[in-house]
């Protein structure tokens, strides 16, 4: 996974090269603050232009412990993800140690502070934000990392595991298409993430294959949570001639738009569907059950969990992204237009 | 948290009094499999009795970890748990190893070889099943547990953090009563776990201090899923008098309760009040959001958390039992009864 596995440079000439003394490369490798940052920043450059290994930091031991990594715990996916991994690590005898970072690089340092006191087999990152230093840091403790990625950011060159999102997008309009449905809202995902692009995009992709309209006012922002499901859902119903079909690319903002059509006192699926994306438990349990993209989270985790303990024992891996497969799963959130 | 704690009987003592050989007593208190079934009976019987503790195992080092326990990881509720003993482990430089044993002694047997693979500060159990054996296995590897426990279920010598259930009921009745309900319905949880009966308890009290109906056929049982909230809320609403309102002991119920609601053609809270108990965050996205008794998961894990570092720190506990308030959050599912 990284190119430079072979090469053994010392510390010794690591410290002649950054013009300082051994005790303080050690220092800097050790993640020890009593370093200036000046000249932290210039070994740390050095180190990973060599391609440092702790030498035989790998073959040593098993820590028989894999390291799965959120920003948040909040993320209604969470416990998905974490399923699916602790379901393999369980079975290989491995222990899940799960933290959260909250997107702050303070608990990012104390989490690498709390890593560096104990082993790890490697570390599973969920997250859209892999932050280059936090990358470089790791690398330099030698431990496999692998990304769980439902947001689709691409991750240079860590393995990466995420979901057919086009796809997706293209299957829940598809849907609504064949129920007859026309005009079909669109309640996006954040701009800067690559996985709300490609929803979209499998969106208007269907769209456009049936020659039904794909009109601007028809797409709305949001940012996967409820709150803009229920305004991106509230400003579609205002619309002259609203949609007949809301497609929210989560299942957060489906439920947002579930509230939208309540206020408005119309019901689901009679006076308007909704298709969400994700395939939460919570789907399951809305009111009426919500047809949504299932998202393979748990797979996805169980994913993770093998390749990073492949990489673990030195093994390769097939390919440095892989995306699984999502699927509609149909509930009672749609049915046909109401006929005008 | 063990009266014995002071003893310190020698292996060698154990193993005159259970006429086996001093090798065989440490197989058994190894784990090892290659016992016969009767000698390990007996031995683990007199080690019991005994209260042998592993000399020193204790304080030798700090593993840095702390084992979170789950039955299953598809509890609604896991990852709020999960949430707060991560936050506090974070803080303290100790990892959280999230594990599953789906109720099943094979698992709990895996679950247990794993840990002793690798040492641990400590072991909190999430459930309403730590079982005899697996806790008496626990005490021989003289780890300290604890119990975090949303089910009530007491367990007699081990710290366990609870939530008040019975005045968790009384609020959501009291509630319902101050809205001019007097006709409400009550979907149960499981029988056997106390937390079932405190909550129905509760809203007994609530209902008699107001001298409002306590009648049979408006408590319902469930089982804290949806589709028993399900089948008990169109019970409910098929009786020749329904209730006005409806109060579920769970807020997965609350939502079947909701779906029954929806399929009948009537409107939450214009034609039926729901109350739930949990506020799982899935209760803000419900349509309307959820009235709710709020269980403080977050704050049970936090405190599980600092309970057991301390207990590994050799400091005492103050309480063998702590009960965290519950309280209610007042969402959109609730209003005055329609005037008939």
């Amino acid at each position: 996974m990284d190119g430079d596995d072979g090469r053994r440079i010392t510390i010794t000439a690591i410290a002649r090269e950054a013009g300082v003394s051994v005790p303080t490369v050690s220092r800097v490798l050790n993640g020890r603050s009593d370093v200036a940052p000046d000249t932290r920043e210039r070994v740390e450059e050095l180190l990973r232009q060599h391609g440092y290994q702790k030498r035989g930091s790998r073959t040593v031991s098993r820590a028989g412990l894999v390291d799965l990594v959120f920003n948040d715990l909040d993320s209604p996916w969470a416990v998905e993800i974490i399923r699916g991994v602790e379901d393999v690590g369980h079975g290989a005898g491995v222990g899940t140690v799960v933290s959260a970072i909250h997107r702050q690089s303070t608990a990012a340092r104390q989490w690498l502070q709390n890593l560096r006191a104990r082993a790890t087999d490697g570390v599973i990152f969920v997250t859209s934000h892999l932050s280059p230093p936090l990358h470089a840091q790791l690398r330099r403790l030698n431990v496999p990392v692998v990304v769980v990625d439902p947001a689709g950011v691409p991750a240079t060159d860590v393995p990466t595991i995420g979901a057919t999102n086009w796809a997706g997008g293209l299957a829940a309009t598809e849907h609504l298409l064949s129920l007859g449905h026309r005009r079909i809202g669109f309640v996006a995902g954040p701009t800067h993430l690559l996985c709300s692009r490609a929803r979209l995009d499998g969106h208007r992709a269907a769209l456009e294959a049936a020659g039904a309209p794909v009109e601007d006012q028809l797409v709305h922002p949001g940012d996967f949570y409820h709150a803009s499901g229920f305004a991106a859902g509230t400003a579609l119903l205002d619309l002259d001639e609203p949609p007949t079909a809301i497609f929210a690319a989560s299942d957060q903002m489906a439920f947002g738009v579930y509230e939208a059509v309540r206020r408005r006192g119309l019901r689901i699926p009679d006076d308007v569907s909704v298709v969400g994306f994700d395939d939460l438990p919570e789907a399951r349990w809305a009111s009426p059950p919500l047809t949504t993209v299932r998202q393979p989270l748990v797979e996805m985790g169980r994913l993770a969990a093998r390749t990073v303990l492949r990489l673990a024992q030195g093994e390769g891996i097939d390919s440095p992204r892989v995306e699984l497969a999502t699927h509609l799963v149909t509930r009672d959130s749609t049915a046909p237009p109401r006929r005008p």
